[in-house]
């Protein structure tokens, strides 16, 4: 694995590198850590790599990598950078026959996006995104009983991200996350929609099977002086009849990573929440609720294969974003090695979930600035 | 008191009578306890009234009552009967110069609320409404930390009121409940928004100090057959510039009475939850979050006016109900004795809540079926 | 009923009329609430009592009630006083031929409480002893899965009350309740063991229908100048084979009223707290956790006939109280009136588990004072 | 690293490469992984191990190691294997100048302990030891704010480990975990006690920061046909005058992993489960309870040096477990580097702690058969 971005002082760059390594089965061989190459170089010292692999810019790091041997040249870039930093080194290692995992959401833009995605598509690489929170065993247990046809016809879904981190006007320090994130040439036109609403809506999709078809937006920026939305609450229809609500906040003072799905069907509700991610409760119409924990009594085979250590013993965000690297890898060796792949191993978050994010962004943002009720998606 | 409606398998009814006789300062006196007079009559048995004082209908009632002698006839009536039988016999006590307790929401239709209103207004009388949820301690608690200012100015609120024993075509059962409470001619013209949004209205209210000046509603009815909606989601705009969200199910399967609401200020969010009461959430934004417990250390002298036992012994549904009556009960007390209330035993759920409740009622569901995106309230 | 204490200020009077009153059963018809004859008078006057039935003492009370018509005379005592003044009152009344209720534990000491059981015996008089917690719905649908056998053989029993009321040395203060508490001359041998041990023992015992029959006790008193315990911890041993732990503590700071127990058998544990006490936890040991709750879903007639309202509206502290009154006026009446009462209404703490209780007091500071391992109960 | 044990079909094997690969500063690079020569050579071509450094036994690794190229040759050696096999190769890699980590228990026996014990420190080589709960954020924070006294004199301490697998005769399948573990010739002389009540013991001291100096235990055997102690209830005093209780049991049915201690201090009680390990509750005396929470709010320095990714994202099992290899491999750094280690990285349990709990172990079983009330530790 190579990556982009991701150097000293980045949070999600680290995520990335710990997720990926977890398993000890995808090594990071180079990098291009930083728009800055001495920082970028002292990065690659810090990560142990061979200096000659550490590279001042990622299209030097893309062609140069090309030119090495098929058994030492990186097998995937890892794209860690912000938003406007998406585009540019996906399509350059797509062109250079890479494959891709790419941090959310997409693109910059729409526009970006579906060219993105055509590429990818005529490429026939393996584009691997990292809604992460569809990671987590729980998540994929709830998707299961759905598809299953345990809760019966959904009815409705509430699905939440409340952060307060940007409670008050944060990019005024230099706080480097809240600089990009609420920066309109950074991030592109959403701020709290597109950096945790998509979360909001691929989890909803995901877990459901569903599709959001139309949404009526209330969209807000709260602080002062901010120049992106950093509030915003939706109604929403989903493609099977189901209606619902999406809201996501970075001003829900005191909230943490407050992701939060509730989903009824005619025979049952389930309740998940990120931050507990190992309890998903079951509320059943007429018997006790349950509370299913990863790991204990027979769960569905999605579930298990992404669970590593025995119940009771917490996994958390790490161990969920690892298994979209795990994923994405082992479909890489398949088709390395020209073998199938189980299926199990092919769900993750792909170019398409991606596009349908950057979708999800524009539509929601012009629902929030239109008089009409519903904005179709 | 005397009761109007209430009898044998109700449910609201034997509440009520649970509620008014916790703090041993109201004793039922009389009763028309059904439209059935044999109903009425048997159900007094049980209550251990006086059979004199058993009456077969609520005109009979108050008529009668009337005529005792002051220190013998009822001080007031409690009416629980359903929604369509809240004004003739609140009209008629009024006219006979009887304090009222009614059963939310106030009235069968707008028309009858704004006539109530103005013979109440008019009479001086004492009128009580049961939106029991504003009496748990914690919920005044809550209320009392925004007049306060320690959440600074509220920004988000986020209401919900969700229940699941809807979630089948109950009413084509004997179930008496549902039966009713499905039935336009005898709720009025909201199911869900009527029996639990204007609690969900209520409480947000109540608690933020502020009012619902905006809605825009996407209101359903999933169950087919059903006559009345059982699931409504609403964005909301308060006039303090807050934003937020209602939502209220009656097939929200799993869910037994999850009254929740979550508040955000500059400072810090609160949460409460109907169904563990003694707890509310303060998350602040710069420090460890606090559960504030009923009783426990130093709360606002509201909380603790309405806290009968110790710390750690749980106090629940009832007593939050009772602290309603308790509250009428002193002010019909002072007024009758010619003393000064106490400010904290003044409030109570008024029949301006009530009035407020009703408008509630008609314009969301006027923006349910309204292509405009916000209808003012 | 007439009440023995409890006037103004004492704390589980207010508690135990409020427990009488909710059900509209029971009538406060007289009393003698305190030693000081002033004010029992001023208390009498604040609860709407004829003037002439509020008694200077007990002794009047009791035997002026029995010089009344039958129909006219209260039916039963309540005794809410200190330990040291349960015995006189609980004597003469059942001299007198009144039915008891008394507040727990049963006497000031043991002798006392098998001179009390052997009247009680002989004089067929019905004998209710307040130890409120297995009044809660939760609590008997654990005693009735046990008893069914759902959990297989019980192994292990873990059960605790720990508040934290007395971590400092306050009966150097004025406050009332911790005076007469700690004061070996009004509570007995035992302090937090007498109060809260008891509880703890009552409950396991009750609900695994095993009785402990060896104790290893480590008591403490912890805070400097204290007269009695204020923490113990106990290894128990039960008579089915089960062991187990039981301890109590007045000084483990910031906990309310901790009551809590753990049961684990062959299939399953069970898990209940008396704070959220409308939860029952069921972890299986095969299958998905479980949350039972109050009012939800098929529960045991035990729990059911022990539940007022519908789920979701949680029941507490009071209701619980008012379960055990409940009971044991059912069953004055059906002897009153010659019928035979529910086996499900027979179910309150008797004169029997009054003296187990106080045997427990005896034996589990004799072994905290011993330098035997085990001591036999 | 190279390592001991852990190939294919272990459990414990597959957390420690996670941990160690988890931060990207410890490298696997050789091992030893079976018994089974085959097996061993399995694993390591599944680790991606150059085959010349997979090892057919620990004595042909540390031999062969140990004449490699000091810049080629593994730094430290990770000790997975049951317990019999802890103290034969850590000798050997001490006495061929390797650092090691070891899972817990130390060995398997006392004497070999002390002898482990007298070599490392001889050496004056790095030991680690895994008990890996005291790597937990809110750990660190409890422990921080015992010693800096904002709990006050600490009074008494409750820890459990409860577990429910081993509920019933496992060992008679092929399970391989539950064979070992309860097989007197590879544990030693306990079973439950041996596995997680040193757990306990461990975490108890660690944040207390005191010593248990005396206890009377109850240890059982209750599954017919086993052969160590799965279950064992532990009266416990402290050498800071605190009492307690300790227990631990592998047959608490539906029990996972449930480590969960409460310390209460003169001004406050704190409360920490291992399966929610991101909470710590902070009972106050006289103030609001707070949920301490990992990465929110101003905490130690302990326990921001031990926390990887921002608040609300949950950190679990392996990061905790991470944590002490992180340590670990930090101190060997500075070690082989000549430079001073932050005191905050040599904060790993040690070599003492290790025969400290294998003193424990010792002495909880012979108070478990012994009749006199106390034994000291």
């Amino acid at each position: 694995m190579g990556m982009i971005g991701g150097g000293q002082g980045a949070f999600i760059g680290a995520v990335h590198r710990m997720a990926a390594a977890l398993d000890g089965k995808i090594e990071l061989v180079c990098g291009a850590f930083s728009s800055n190459p001495e920082k970028s170089k002292a990065s690659g010292e810090e990560f142990f790599l061979d200096p000659s692999r550490v590279y001042p810019d990622f299209n030097t790091m893309i062609e140069t990598e090309a030119k090495l041997p098929a058994d030492v040249r990186m097998d995937f870039v890892s794209i860690v950078t912000p938003n406007h930093v998406h585009y540019p080194p996906a399509m350059k290692a797509i062109e250079h026959g890479f494959h891709v995992v790419c941090d959310k959401p997409l693109c910059f833009d729409l526009e970006e996006s579906y060219k993105l995605r055509d590429a990818v598509k005529a490429s026939g690489l393996i584009f691997g995104l990292t809604h992460n929170y569809t990671g987590y065993p729980m998540v994929k247990e709830a998707k299961d009983m759905i598809q299953k046809g345990k809760l019966g016809k959904i009815r409705k879904v509430v699905v939440e991200y409340s952060q307060g981190w940007l409670s008050s006007f944060l990019e005024s320090t230099d706080q480097k996350q809240a600089a990009w994130r609420t920066d309109p040439k950074r991030s592109g036109i959403a701020g709290a929609m597109g950096d945790i609403g998509t979360h909001a809506e691929n989890l909803a999709e995901y877990i459901t099977g569903s599709r959001i078809v139309a949404m009526c937006a209330d969209i807000s920026t709260v602080v002062k002086g901010r120049l992106l939305d950093d509030d915003g609450n939706v109604l929403i229809r989903l493609d099977n009849g189901a209606r619902g609500i999406l809201f996501a906040s970075q001003i829900a003072a005191g909230e943490e990573n407050n992701l939060r799905i509730k989903i009824y069907g005619e025979l049952a509700g389930l309740e998940w929440s990120q931050m507990y991610p190992n309890d998903l409760e079951v509320k059943w119409a007429d018997k006790p609720k349950q509370i299913l924990r990863t790991g204990v009594g027979p769960l569905s085979e999605a579930a298990q294969a992404h669970t590593r250590i025995p119940a009771g013993h917490p996994e958390g965000y790490i161990e969920a974003f690892a298994n979209i690297y795990r994923n994405v890898a082992e479909c890489i060796s398949a088709r390395d090695e020209g073998r199938e792949v189980e299926e199990i191993y092919t769900d993750y978050p792909s170019i398409d979930d991606g596009v349908r994010g950057m979708e999800f962004i524009y539509k929601v943002i012009e629902s929030g600035q239109s008089d009409a009720k519903w904005v179709d998606l």
